[in-house]
């Protein structure tokens, strides 16, 4: 161990080597941004968020990026390119930002077929109307053979804030309520399906879809929103746990409240998944005060629901109303459940 | 062959897999960009500069990505992270904005030793505060082991245009002087000889900086800046031969002029390159009108010099008078050169 080691932060002797769980959305990918990344990038507030709000000369804009590296590049419901733009539209949404131009990075492994690298930039494009954004830069970079797995794909985003309301975690009240809009865990399963071969009665598809445009009809409605979280790795339970410590509080959540399709619960019980840590890609919480529950609720559709509330301000907590009647502390994801997700 | 594929501007069945070449700087690349990206992304002239200037109600913005694959992930005077975030920081430049914020995504293989992302977290931090600009956002993924290469790092940035220039290469016109700010070749040959392990009498260190300081001061000085190229993959040669094309115009260079290091031109010899074709990571051209010259040169450093004029309006055309007193027609890197320095 050399000295330089012995300099940051995070215990290197411990963790000395990357493992999957540290790209897993859960334990070990906090503690990599919270005692690296954050330590030497600054200031902590700034880079916690789904996208960071940034002040131009007086024009508020959203910044934000994620990289791509699901496996299979195609699953039911979408592929590396929808979820590379909506991802990135997500996170934008989530500042509560209108999101206006993508970025657009290939690491391309080669060899791969340039049919597959065609769907995919169809795709991208697809689903960019869709949100309605547009893909203006771009890079192309390209590794040897066995270095990558096909595509690598990185989206950034800038949108632009036109409201004055402070939407993150600092903002959540005791009294406030969660809402959800809609079942959970198809992502994650979609995924797992494809990968190992897995047929279900009916076939499960990813929730993969873009979230803005709801996001700025609840701004246009006026609906005070206090925060947002899209709940991709770590699924609920680690985007909930995430809130209460930001914001300092403690989070009652109801299990029976939770939507999950049956189809999903029945193979959460044969994988020995949790449906509430399966990675999402168009789920999302908000957080608003009591009064606004109905006309939220409406604008985030007719699977939308109430799975919680805010209850007192305290070091962080998440529990869980189980479907048995317990009450039990809903921790954040420990370890890896599923790799390679998004 | 699908007819999907069949629908492709890009002659998939000529090119039926992605090769290096495809992410050299060169012919492939171009062909790339113009064949597949720009078709299904939308207007041309948003996506081929180095960033892309956007108008978000009426604050112009520069917004730039490019992913880093470099390999070997050290190197004398440099290593993945000061290129990450020089190479963005260039971009921008080159578009003539101020960067101001940069995102950082990590594309971590399971089993990277924690040091050794330490190391490149801490070289970025540094290099970001040279550059003056702020890492603000962030996001790791990590793929299994034997499907990345240790860390592949994408940044994206965005600044502000303070300017009312049109810095691009439609605004280069025949009478123009081509400046570069120093000696090139020694990115590219820096890599190859960690590489290859090969020894030269004197370590080749990396041209890796920071380039918008430079830039910034040729806008305050009131340089009347026509085009601002960074010569990285695809060397000189290509930077020259994608504007000479896009402005519709004939460069004429003289390679006499041109700064190589007496060490990396016996490199390139020994190895069979052509220093004009070899990558560099903090060389940039400007094109100026003849009465700037003087100035420009002042504040692009003591190593800056004339190479070349823009003659007269062409279909694109790049001629070197060479050391031995002929002239060629110089043309864009073909095929892949040196793969992954960037």
């Amino acid at each position: 161990m050399s000295n330089f080691a012995l300099n940051c932060p995070l215990p290197i002797q411990q963790y000395p080597q990357i493992l999957l769980a540290h790209g897993g959305g859960g334990k070990l990918m906090n503690q990599l941004i919270q005692q690296m990344f954050l330590p030497v990038f600054g200031d902590p507030r700034q880079i916690q968020h789904d996208a960071v709000t940034l002040n131009l000369s007086g024009k508020a804009i959203a910044f934000t990026t994620d990289s791509y590296v699901v496996h299979p590049l195609f699953f039911p419901g979408g592929d590396i390119g929808s979820i590379a733009v909506n991802g990135t539209v997500n996170d934008l949404a989530m500042a509560g930002a209108k999101p206006l131009y993508l970025s657009a990075s290939f690491i391309l492994e080669e060899g791969l077929a340039m049919e597959t690298l065609w769907r995919v930039v169809r795709s991208m494009q697809q689903a960019a109307t869709a949100a309605n954004v547009q893909i203006v830069t771009g890079d192309t970079k390209v590794v040897d053979r066995g270095k990558g797995d096909g595509i690598y794909l990185n989206t950034a985003g800038v949108g632009i804030l036109e409201h004055h309301l402070t939407i993150a975690p600092t903002s959540v009240q005791p009294g406030d309520a969660i809402l959800i809009n809609g079942d959970l865990g198809r992502h994650g399963i979609a995924i797992m399906a494809v990968r190992e071969g897995l047929e279900f009665e009916t076939t499960i598809t990813s929730d993969c879809a873009p979230l803005a445009e709801t996001v700025l009809q609840l701004l246009n409605a006026g609906i005070e929103i206090h925060c947002l979280r899209d709940l991709t790795r770590g699924g609920l339970a680690s985007a909930l746990n995430e809130i209460a410590v930001a914001a300092g509080v403690t989070l009652v959540v109801d299990e029976t409240q939770i939507p999950v399709q049956e189809a999903v619960q029945g193979a959460c019980e044969i994988l020995g998944f949790d449906p509430l840590y399966v990675a999402n890609e168009g789920r999302f919480v908000a957080f608003v005060p009591e009064n606004a529950i109905d006309r939220a609720l409406k604008i985030m559709g007719s699977e939308a629901c109430v799975i919680g509330t805010v209850q007192a301000f305290s070091s962080g907590l998440v529990t869980l109303n189980s479907r048995i009647g317990a009450n039990r502390i809903l921790d954040m994801l420990s370890g890896e459940q599923l790799p390679r997700i998004c």
